[in-house]
């Protein structure tokens, strides 16, 4: 069990309290607090250290049939953090042992003894990677470029790749694993310094930045043989765009579409998706949950690249408790982070 | 050389004269006549029986980069057919030869010498199918039918397969070599006559008619498993119908968008694309020239499901002269033909 003394410590979180209408509002929040409690026979408790903030949240507040279930409303809202192991009934992980699973948007969270094998809990290193990093390209949105580029994409080298969000969490690296797999590399995204970014700091050839331009011009100048895969994280205009230049046999990766999650009218539909048929072309949606067998593989190959300096990460570290969960969402929506965005709650 | 006296005959010909706006009108066309002349050095001509209407023949009136170039204003209309050699300068081609090619909309056909290798005229065999037959199954629409469906669409044994237009030139052939492959299948088309033919005579399990009733509630009804592979030969709303209803990994084959194609506003792109992220699914185009190599192979595979009666086809033939090619390509658009249009100019 544990040796911290946890018995006055309380446990703050934040619930869904209602199903959001366009963007979220604080009316779909509640904070709460709960004593905390010692784990489960056979469980662990788990300071959370730091949470990861998805656009894919968005998406888990509705009703409705999804790739998983939506959070209900009353539960906790679900979050993939990175944390610490405080107090422990379970061989398997010892206390200050950390840790990265689905922990939720509070400062601590249980995992029950039957649930360890179910819950993603997974031993963390933090030699290959920050806190933050785990967060980002050795987390979610690392495992998400990893296998929706490779095993998606499929891009050959000499190949060009377009990404949205290329400032993004998935982004970034979509567009440095596809230079380092040989591919030209061109992104999209919402200013100058996000551009100027990832062709100066990351190397990507070049970044059309959709809020000062025309994108439509920006692919012409920039893919002259036309696109060969393109990985979508916003849809909206941006995919209409690009499906006019695709090149015969393209691959459009469907990873998400930002543009479209707050909408409360129904989505855009890509309206020149007949260009794959011109173009005998595909367009695959992909969830990065069905390639966890294999996250070990891409941790590895990338904690290479991270340590060899070829691959770089950004995060928007905002540092704050639960409470501030709700606005540091947002920021997601208005593209005002830069880089993958991480509520920071305590230092590792 | 001829041992028929053409020397006296005319050549009627239906020229596109502008590019439509929606509908194509009267005004697109100009009819022209032309006398008749000899093969060129080592070429053919061809006696045109019958004619291919095909839903592709809209977008080849459109100005603009597609699969293939557009017509040009002036030229012959484009279009597919099959016929008789007349005359001929070519060892390989012998009078009384039946061929098929692309002869465009007119009475006889020249194929130059130096064409012959790429203008595709193939002999056909009018005891393996009909002329019509031969412009249905054994023709572009089985080809495409058979190449799509088995190429792109993957239907694994006892899969669901939905296909529109199933009372259509592809969606025949679609629904039967799907049910031949050991797959559910489901059509949809337009009208009580058309969904009972699909299941009575050609064996579908069932089929919707879009224009009786709820897509969306007879895909639940006769998709209880969800449909595994979509051919799409109609576009717009359906679509998005079919994409509410996919099962995980399914596949979407991009053959058409019939609904959309004499819209004078953009098309309707599909609002629930992102289905295919939820389900990991994908839509794919698909072109049929690209697998002319193997259209022998398809041939002789659907030749032996006619022979053995396991395949059927319906034609709806329009007897009459190349004037009467702008009405009869209408019926297309209303869905008022019945099977494969055909315009059938003489008797074989």
């Amino acid at each position: 069990m544990s040796t911290t003394d946890l018995s006055t410590a309380v446990n703050h979180q934040v619930r869904l309290a209602a199903r959001p209408v366009g963007l979220p509002t604080d009316a779909c929040w509640q904070l709460t607090q709960e004593p905390l409690t010692p784990p489960t026979p056979g469980g662990v408790l788990v300071k959370v250290l730091a949470l990861s903030l998805d656009p894919a949240m968005r998406g888990w507040m509705n009703e409705g049939r999804s790739y998983i279930p939506p959070v209900g409303i009353g539960e906790v809202m679900r979050a993939g953090g990175v944390g610490v192991v405080v107090a422990s009934d379970s061989p398997a992980f010892a206390i200050g042992q950390h840790v990265s699973g689905g922990f939720g948007v509070q400062e601590y969270a249980h995992i029950g003894g039957d649930q360890l094998r179910h819950s993603g809990l997974s031993r963390i290193d933090l030699r290959a990677g920050s806190v933050t990093q785990w967060l980002n390209v050795l987390g979610m949105p690392g495992m998400t470029a990893y296998f929706g580029l490779l095993e998606v994409g499929h891009p050959q080298p000499g190949q060009t790749v377009v990404v949205s969000g290329a400032a993004g969490a998935v982004g970034q690296t979509v567009g440095q694993l596809a230079r380092i797999k040989g591919c030209r590399v061109v992104g999209i995204a919402g200013g100058r310094d996000k551009c100027d970014w990832v062709v100066r700091e990351l190397g990507f050839d070049a970044c059309i930045d959709y809020k000062g331009g025309d994108v439509k011009a920006g692919l012409k100048e920039h893919c002259p043989k036309g696109v060969d895969v393109y990985f979508d994280n916003v849809g909206g205009d941006i995919l209409d765009d690009v499906l006019t230049r695709i090149t015969r046999h393209a691959r459009i990766v469907i990873c998400g579409a930002i543009s479209q999650y707050n909408n409360t009218t129904p989505v855009q539909g890509p309206k020149n998706y007949l260009s794959l048929l011109v173009n005998r072309a595909r367009m695959e949606g992909m969830v990065v949950f069905d390639y966890a067998d294999r996250y070990p593989q891409a941790v590895t190959e990338l904690a290479g690249y991270l340590r060899d300096g070829r691959l770089k990460s950004r995060e928007d570290v905002v540092r704050g408790g639960v409470q501030d969960f709700p606005a540091t969402l947002l920021k997601l929506f208005s593209g005002a982070n830069f880089g993958k965005l991480v509520l920071q709650l305590a230092d590792a």
